[in-house]
C-alpha cells in the first residue's frame, strides 16, 4: 500500500510530529511505502490564487476551480501544487495529521485541500461522492485536540466531534470519493502527563495496525438521488 | 454601530466582492462606520506561527494559545495580527464575506481566524460561549457557493448547509461569545443570470437594512453544564 501523511503543525517536536513518525515507522515496519509531506517544513503556501496558473483560460477574470481544470488537463499547474497531486494520485491512503484549531484544520492544511484537490481530477460535474475522482483510496484524520473526551458527543457542551469534522470528512474527504475511516483523536494533549501520551501513541499504533478491520464512515450515494440531484423516495 | 468587513476571494471582480461593496455602501448609508479586511489585497498571511511573537514565553517549544496570551498581554503579537486584532475589537458587528471552499472558509480567511482570534483575549479557560470574550458583539456570515439550493437541507444530498458550517457558526463565532446571525448565502453563483445575481443583491441589502429584526442562532450556554463542564439536567 502507497501511504501519504499531510502533517501540518508548527511545532516539529508537538505530540503531533510524535504521532506523524509513529505512523511512519509503523507502516513501513508492515511493508507499505509511505511519503509525509510536512507543511510547515515545506513552507507551503496555503492561499489559493492566479498564480497557480502559468496559462489562464480566462485572464481576464478568475474562476478558480475552472482554472484548475484546465491546469490539470495541460500540465500548467502551479509545480508545487502538481508535486502534491502527484503524490495524492499515488497514494492508496491519505493521513491527515494534524492539530484541531477552531474545530477544523490548520490554515496551511486548508490551503493544501484547496489547492490540491483539484477540480477535473479529484472531482467534478457528478463525479462526487461514492462517484469521487479519488475513489478507491482510503483517508484517515489523525487529530490531536485541547478539549476533554466528555466535552465531545450528543449532549455534551461542543457536540459530537464527527459534527465538527463534517466539513473535512464528509465535505471533503469523502466528496472527491475517498472511503473515509473514523478518526483517530488524541484528546487533551497539551495538559495530559507522559504517561497519557504513551497510551495515545500505543492506541495509535494499535489502530494502524489493524488498518483493514475499520468500518468506514457512511455517506450519501449519488444512486439515492435523480438527475437534478433531487433525494429519490424521499417518503420511503 | 462600528463594522468590520473581513472579505476572502482572489477575483477583485467576483460576485462575492459585489456583496462586500453593497454592504460597505448600505452599512454607511445607515449611518455605520465601516472597515474592510480585504485579505487577498492585503496578501494576508494565514500561517500561524513562531514568527508570530516578538519574545517567546517559551522559545523551546511552541504552544501557539499560551504564546497569544502572552503576546497579547504584553503587546508583542505580529503587527499584522495587533492591526487586525485592533478592528476586530472595535467592531460592533463582523461580517465575513466569502465563497465557499470545501464547505468552509478560503484557507486566507481561515488564516485570520487561526491569528487574530487570540486566546486571553477572544476566549480562555472558561470564557466561551456566552462567556466568550467577544461577547456583545455580533456576527453574519455571508457567503456565496457553486451548489443550488435544493442540494442542501434535511435529506438533502450535503445535508443542511448550517450543520456544514457548524465549525465557523458554532465553533468559532458563537465560541468567543459573538451573537451569530443566520447566514445569508447565494446559490449556484457562478451560473445564474446577471438578473439573478441582481435579485441576491437586492436581498443583501433588504437583510443588511433590517439587521435589528434577525434572530441570532441559537447554541449552548455554559449554565447549562456544571464546573466540569458535564451537562446539568442530563435526563431533564
Amino acid at each position: 500500500m502507497n501511504v501519504l501523511i499531510v502533517h501540518a503543525h508548527p511545532e516539529p517536536q508537538s505530540f503531533t510530529a510524535a504521532l506523524r513518525d509513529l505512523a511512519v515507522e509503523t507502516l513501513r515496519g508492515q511493508g507499505h511505502q509511505v511519503q509525509v509531506s510536512d507543511l510547515y517544513a515545506m513552507n507551503w503556501n496555503p492561499v489559493a490564487s492566479a498564480d497557480d496558473f502559468a496559462a489562464r483560460e480566462n485572464p481576464d477574470y478568475l474562476v478558480y476551480a475552472l482554472e484548475q481544470r484546465e491546469g490539470a488537463k495541460n500540465q500548467s499547474i502551479a509545480a508545487d501544487i502538481q508535486q502534491e497531486l502527484d503524490k495524492l494520485l499515488w497514494a492508496d491512503l491519505l493521513i491527515l495529521n494534524f492539530p484541531i484549531y477552531w474545530f477544523s484544520a490548520p490554515a496551511i492544511l486548508k490551503g493544501w485541500i484547496d489547492r490540491v484537490l483539484v477540480s477535473g481530477i479529484c472531482y467534478g460535474g457528478k463525479r462526487f461522492y461514492d462517484q469521487g475522482g479519488l475513489r478507491g483510496k482510503q483517508a484517515l484524520v489523525s487529530l490531536t485536540l485541547g478539549g476533554r473526551e466528555h466535552m465531545f458527543g450528543e449532549g455534551a457542551i461542543h457536540g459530537p466531534l464527527e459534527d465538527m469534522l463534517r466539513p473535512i470528512l464528509r465535505g471533503t474527504l469523502a466528496y472527491v470519493g475517498m472511503e473515509v475511516l473514523p478518526p483517530f483523536v488524541a484528546w487533551h494533549v497539551p495538559y495530559i502527563s507522559a504517561e497519557a501520551r504513551e497510551d495515545f501513541l500505543r492506541a495509535y499504533q494499535a489502530r494502524l495496525e489493524t488498518l483493514g478491520q475499520d468500518q468506514p464512515l457512511q455517506f450519501p450515494r449519488l444512486e439515492q438521488f435523480d438527475d437534478r440531484l433531487y433525494p429519490l423516495n424521499r417518503n420511503a
